[in-house]
């Protein structure tokens, strides 16, 4: 992984006025000229807003008016996510000139903490699929490999912030879409606990299933963004009024007295050599710093009828008028949702629910899971295209493991953990309990750190 | 109203031993044995159980391990809250024979409180409606006037607390169900906030919807009996992890600093003459003790696809294997939610989840609201029969007022506020914020003190 800058050295030297919001900016805002045709990771660049705001953040920060570690950092949001007045399309052709009228509520707590929004980035459209190619803006390219997926949904975000075209993205996470892109693409991705963040104002894929969350270059920085977007949105029925506690420190803190649970069935399975010896070699790591390793049992729900109901739902009328304006695979996926009855739905969001009531169960005998965020390293983009019938495989295995934590809804984060022969990064999983943000954090930065 | 005993009275007593629960259980046996054949409010009586458990509270008492206000009171369920190795029938042949293996998580906390389970109430089959008067185990009679209809579905319940078969009954009610029966019976309904009160080991009739709590004899009871049962429930999914303040001392509270809201658009629509008369006096007395009572408006929501659907879905294994077990207006009433797509179903409850989210904001305005629990009295039996089409109407009538506080899932008690020239019952609905039982029981007890 190259050295990227990380928020958290920033920040001080920003508040010093060592350094200033304009310049750091104008470097995002270059390196996405230079190298966005090739990556294709934003579908909108929102240079002139961007330098207003940098400029205004570097006169309130002269002035003294420092607002937090985000204040006068370059971010880029998922193109799903509302920003007022810059159009967001979900990367589909259906929405191509949509511009909504009001920011996202995660967009409106950026704000309010000083973040420079830089731009939108391109993903899977209407965030279907993990390997899908489908966007209406064009495919995403791996920035550590231009010929390999930058993995999905939130492909853009993860590809701009490992190119280091911004310091942070926010993306949106439905069966692994923040953490499985961050892991091909060798950054850090926080899916936070079912109900943490706000979804209102986000294109929802499925409202039961979908998580807000950083991706950024470093843990400590995935932590100071999670902290400035988390909280209560009493107009969200989704979120949940639970506070954080400080999330930001909890990455410093020492994971010596954590029971770590290694749930070897299903996460472990038919691993790709690489990553198993990456993950492995993680695991012997992570021995040295906690309390525990162990293995654990851990049976993964199955169903999919829950996402594909929501998902229909949410497109129905859109699917009746205009069917022409979604791309064939995105709408044959949304179309199989279609025949589900009220009765299936209902049965299988019980059934959820009471998986999501039990998933904490496992953290009476570890404090936190640990396995593989894909089992394989980021597919070639050709390989896939030229078998139709590839991608959906692909799909399945490299959301294999991130999915189960979208049913439980539980707090879980990808974290580098080394790179295959083809210099293809292998991500880490780290996984706690509900609202166990800090547990989650304090693992991940004392491994990040005895790696370096 | 007649003088009904009343658990506030009852409880130093038994405390005291100037009473014994021996004695109180033989009372309601007794009348239970002399009444129920013209009534038909229990479907089983449990005497030789609730005999000993008298027994066994007698000797604790004696030895000076007193539980609390409920112990050694005998109490009632309605017939479809699970009683380990109690038949628990919906009032269905389909569960005739129906023995759960474990108590529903509310006997759980009755037993624990020291109450005395004297029997299983008769209910509308399944639930279903307020003025049915389908049960296997045949209709239930007022016991104010035995030609009139209990109401329903809880009318068991109801007519059982109202002639003195018990002291107090534990309900559910979906629409009304606990606060119409007691409106038209003459006694106390208090439907909780939803998530208040476990619904774990209760048939459901709509999860979304479906809420249990006290029928009883004085404002005072309904509160006492709520302490017991109220409650999380870490097995519950729809159980909420939110403390109930001391509601029994609530009721003898002042309600001098209350503002009351009275929405007359809709809820005071088409009233019967002598409801009319009843409310606007209550309405008049009620001045006396608040601080202000101001006109508020309030849209009631309409839809009942959430309802139907998920009645549905708990039903469709059984109607598809053994329709002729259920009575035929039964069926009829529950396949009318078979067509509804997992579309129609997800985009109510959105706006059910909506309706709720948004309900606590009339209490900026106003710290209450008081409305007819119904708009006319108990229909007569024999009205109903001769004219099956007079059912329909008279069931959405009847629950016009009641029902949307079951969407909004805002906590709501029915007090008695008049009688009929025909000596029926009249019933006062005041309801509050989400989670605000105590301000509920506050005006309720304020108004039941000053009319007596």
């Amino acid at each position: 992984m190259p050295d990227l800058e990380t928020i958290s050295a920033l920040a001080p030297r920003l508040r010093k006025k060592e350094i200033s919001p304009v310049e750091l900016t104008l470097g995002c805002l270059g390196r996405i000229e230079e190298l966005n045709p090739t990556l294709n990771a934003f579908i909108s660049v929102t240079a002139d807003s961007a330098m207003a705001e940098a400029r205004k953040a570097e006169t309130e920060i002269v002035r003294g008016e420092w607002r937090g570690p985000l204040h006068g950092i370059p971010i880029a949001l998922k193109d799903l996510i509302d920003t007022a007045g810059v159009r967001t399309t979900a990367a589909s052709r259906l929405c191509e000139n949509r511009v909504p009228e009001k920011d996202a509520d995660v967009v409106r707590r950026l704000r309010q903490a000083g973040a420079v929004i830089v731009g939108k980035n391109n993903l899977h459209e209407f965030a279907y699929g993990g390997s899908s190619l489908v966007s209406f803006f064009g495919e995403i390219h791996n920035p550590r490999n231009a010929e390999h997926i930058a993995g999905g949904s939130s492909g853009g975000s993860a590809a701009a912030v490992a190119a280091g075209l911004c310091y942070a993205a926010i993306g949106t996470d439905t069966a692994g879409s923040i953490r499985e892109p961050a892991a091909l693409c060798g950054c850090v991705g926080l899916k936070p606990t079912y109900g943490r963040v706000s979804a209102r104002g986000v294109i929802p894929l499925s409202w039961s299933l979908d998580h807000v969350g950083p991706i950024a270059a470093s843990v400590g920085d995935a932590a100071l963004v999670l902290q400035a977007i988390a909280g209560y949105d009493a107009l969200d029925t989704c979120s949940a009024n639970v506070p954080l506690s400080d999330s930001a420190s909890a990455c410093n803190e020492s994971a010596k007295n954590l029971r770590v649970g290694i749930p070897r069935k299903f996460f472990y399975d038919d691993l790709d050599d690489e990553v198993q010896a990456a993950v492995e070699h993680a695991i012997a790591t992570i021995r040295t710093v906690v309390a525990e390793v162990r293995e654990v049992k851990l049976d993964p729900p199955t169903d999919r009828s829950v996402q594909l109901a929501e998902s229909f739902a949410y497109h129905a009328e859109n699917v009746a008028r205009t069917p022409e304006l979604y791309q064939p695979e995105t709408l044959r996926r949304i179309r199989s949702g279609e025949k589900i009855s009220a009765t299936e739905y209902i049965e299988r969001r019980r059934e959820l629910d009471e998986e999501r009531r039990r998933a904490g169960e496992i953290f009476a005998e570890v404090d936190l899971l640990v396995t593989p965020t894909t089992p394989i390293p980021a597919p070639k983009i050709a390989d896939l295209k030229k078998d139709p019938a590839a991608l959906r495989p692909a799909e399945l295995i490299l959301l294999r493991n991130t999915r189960p934590f979208n049913v439980w809804g539980l707090p879980a984060i990808s974290v580098p953990c080394g790179t295959s022969n083809a210099g293809l990064p292998i991500g880490l999983q780290i996984a706690g309990p509900p609202w166990g943000e800090e547990l989650v954090l304090r693992l991940a930065g004392a491994y990040a750190r005895s790696t370096t």
